[in-house]
């Protein structure tokens, strides 16, 4: 199998399914390989087609990726691999939906990101996200982020299976 | 401007004019941000949005983005941020047309990936290919590789403008 077959996703298959993918994929991907930007850039476009093989609002996915903790500023998220439009470089823990999952070491759910306060708008178009801590000795390493252009994006089965891949990704990889 | 407008690329504008684009949103996203992963995961993203704006050959664009010198192998290339399908997490210089480029520290425009000995296929659709090495005081500390599944992807005009992007990142870098 080529690498680029990790990222197919069958039409079809339901968000139980795709997301059972994207962990075994991972899984295999990280096999050998602990150099985080390498393991999360194939994350961020496994989680890219996974959404996009799946109907609204998954298919609504707009940005999929990574802020990782700014190893010279530990209060800092910096921009890390991610499929999408161009995003901030920078979020201050405690700021916004990411920085709030930063500070408080738990996952965001966020129905409508235009009542969240202190959002910050990376791209207008982007109505509902989730972001979900990644923590290595108690320590937050990284968030993943993923955002939809429709409200009400992002169920519990999307966080149980974030939270899911977070877990192996702070077991597989070395920052 | 909210940061996604800088992946926003106007219909109909020529190949010079969308890479006068890259680059200039290339230097605004950098100024004041020297983390290597932070500015090729904009990079990357800059680049896909780019491509997919323009005509055939360049909408046909499948992988935009980087691979990494890894610092506890030098003589190995990791996957780093990027757009497009799952890809190989490693290349080892002199392998593949990444490792050529990486080796011989010198730009390789491949017409057709098939003819091109050693190819490695991370993804079968891909049909031509460009890469360019990201020198640092006279080592390769990363490469610029972009694949398209058309035939003849890229000409001097794209080996030009990436070649200048390669510049532009190494001095705005720290690796």
């Amino acid at each position: 199998m080529v690498h680029a077959d990790s990222s197919n996703f069958a039409q079809g298959m339901s968000k139980k399914e795709v997301y059972a993918q994207v962990l075994e994929q991972a899984r295999a991907l990280f096999d050998g390989q602990r150099n985080w930007v390498c393991n999360f850039a194939n994350t961020a476009s496994l989680l890219w087609h996974a959404y996009h093989s799946l109907p609204a609002p998954s298919q609504s996915v707009n940005w999929a990726g990574f802020y990782f903790t700014n190893p010279t500023n530990p209060s800092q998220l910096l921009l890390g691999p991610f499929h999408g439009q161009v995003a901030c470089q920078t979020i201050a823990f405690g700021r916004g939906v990411c920085g709030t999952a930063a500070e408080e070491k738990k996952t965001q759910v966020v129905r409508d990101v235009e009542l969240f306060p202190g959002h910050i708008a990376c791209d207008g178009k982007s109505r509902s996200e989730i972001v979900v801590p990644v923590l290595k000795e108690g320590k937050v390493v990284a968030i993943i982020d993923v955002d939809c252009e429709e409200v009400d994006g992002f169920t519990r089965e999307d966080q149980d299976a974030l939270e899911e891949l977070a877990e192996l990704l702070a077991l597989s990889c070395d920052f």
